[in-house]
């Protein structure tokens, strides 16, 4: 049995002038929590899908400008007493070293607001923050209005998972002019945007200038700070933008389309090609 | 200006044998960091849609198991000295007191996987862990097939920000008969799920038995906890629900749907009515 996938007994209910009902196996996609230790303690522990959990920390501690490198992760491993009901790793706990020239990082240092005894924790305060970890300056994609509408299908077209599940976020990162370069899946559409940047790290391909991330999702706050952080030059979005996630995208120079379906797509930030 | 809505400027694109664009003010949903202070340190920041903190906050820590009623909460208020840009409460962070009989909860208490030095961490702990939780048995709610597939729209329709923004996520409260309770909107899916939750413990009506919980959203393992923790007897969603949260339902009683559209569903655990 796959660990991304299971089959369990669903019962399909259909409602007309009669109940029908019909159970048998179905897919469904596999949610296992992943804890990711840095130097020794608990970083974070995420709810994802299995799989790339390697390319998930590395994207992750790039998004929250932890590492600059894959040479900042000296070592990357699950743990190795790892035991589960049945005494079988888990494999749902990755412990990572960092070069020791890297500042090792504490639970406080990875939030947005961090724990301070002041109370002006506020968006413009988070967007600050985000703009100050950036090392250089996004360059804009300027979109193609001809392609936009087109790159969720492209990124349909990559989402083998959801072809079983129908249950499932992607993530991918584009070309300019609209090849898919790397794509992955998740049941959270944050997980799936740190393993492309994890893999893209990985393949000494960051920051991802001239690129567009394509996501199957909203475009909440956090998901355009991934973006900035990892160089993108646009992203895409199949569903609405958060004001937050808009600010953002200005503020940093990101292009943003949001709402995009066949035919049309809404322009929150950064401009056209002519 | 409201907070829950930010007007912006939006290009609109249209694409067919020409490109027609028409810039003009729309309406976008607010997303803002709350942070939610217990006895003075920070226990979690949420980013959310502003409205009902107290209720989300309440929702959350009854969630986490960390209180069982509104008693156990003696004060709740927003950080006085919040300074934003302009000087002014952004209203971002919440200082919650607890009574004295509630065991103060350390940041290593709220999450699912606590920090160990065993590597074990799976689904099935966190299953474990929430069954523990929680004091008395649910009980299930027979789920009526005529009227699930009707639930979502009853949601819907009493949906005001989605309206306005096509952009959010609710939650609803309804009598097994089918009829809204309270509902509630945000950004996020757990915030709505965690502001209904407030507001029924607010209004001392839980645990929140004989009543169906719907969710806009897919059904994640974190969707299910909540609901199970609350008291609920069933779960209706409108997308797919995930392994765990489907395992997590049949281990607790909870009846969970999915997959539910206008004639049919899918039935994860639990059993219809007759």
């Amino acid at each position: 049995m796959g660990r991304i996938t299971r089959n369990l007994a669903v019962t399909r209910v259909q409602v007309g002038e009669t109940i029908e009902t019909d159970t048998r196996a179905d897919t469904v996609v596999v949610e296992e929590p992943l804890e990711i230790r840095v130097s020794g303690p608990t970083l974070t522990t995420t709810m994802r899908t299995p799989g790339q959990d390697i390319e998930l920390a590395h994207g992750f501690l790039y998004g929250e400008g932890l590492i600059r490198s894959a040479q900042d992760v000296t070592r990357a491993r699950y743990c190795a007493g790892a035991t589960g009901p049945q005494g079988e790793n888990t494999y749902n706990v990755l412990e990572l070293d960092l070069a020791s020239s890297v500042r090792a990082p504490g639970l406080e240092n990875i939030r947005l607001t961090p724990t301070t005894s002041a109370c002006g924790v506020c968006g413009s305060t988070s967007i600050e923050q985000i703009l100050t970890r950036r090392e250089t300056p996004l360059t804009p994609v300027r979109l193609n209005p001809r392609l936009v509408p087109e790159l969720p299908e492209r990124l349909r077209a990559q989402q083998k998972l959801f072809r079983k599940t129908g249950a499932v976020h992607a993530a991918g990162a584009f070309s300019a002019d609209g090849e898919p370069l790397v794509v992955r899946e998740d049941i959270g559409r944050h997980n799936a945007a740190d393993k492309v940047i994890g893999a893209l790290l990985l393949d000494d391909a960051l920051p991802a200038e001239n690129r567009i991330l394509v996501m199957s999702s909203r475009a909440s706050f956090e998901l355009v700070q991934k973006a900035v952080m990892a160089g993108f030059g646009a992203l895409v979005a199949v569903s609405a933008p958060s004001s937050l996630a808009i600010e953002l995208a200005r503020s940093s120079g990101l292009a943003l389309a949001g709402f995009t379906r066949s035919g049309r797509f809404n322009l929150y930030a950064g401009e056209l090609e002519h």
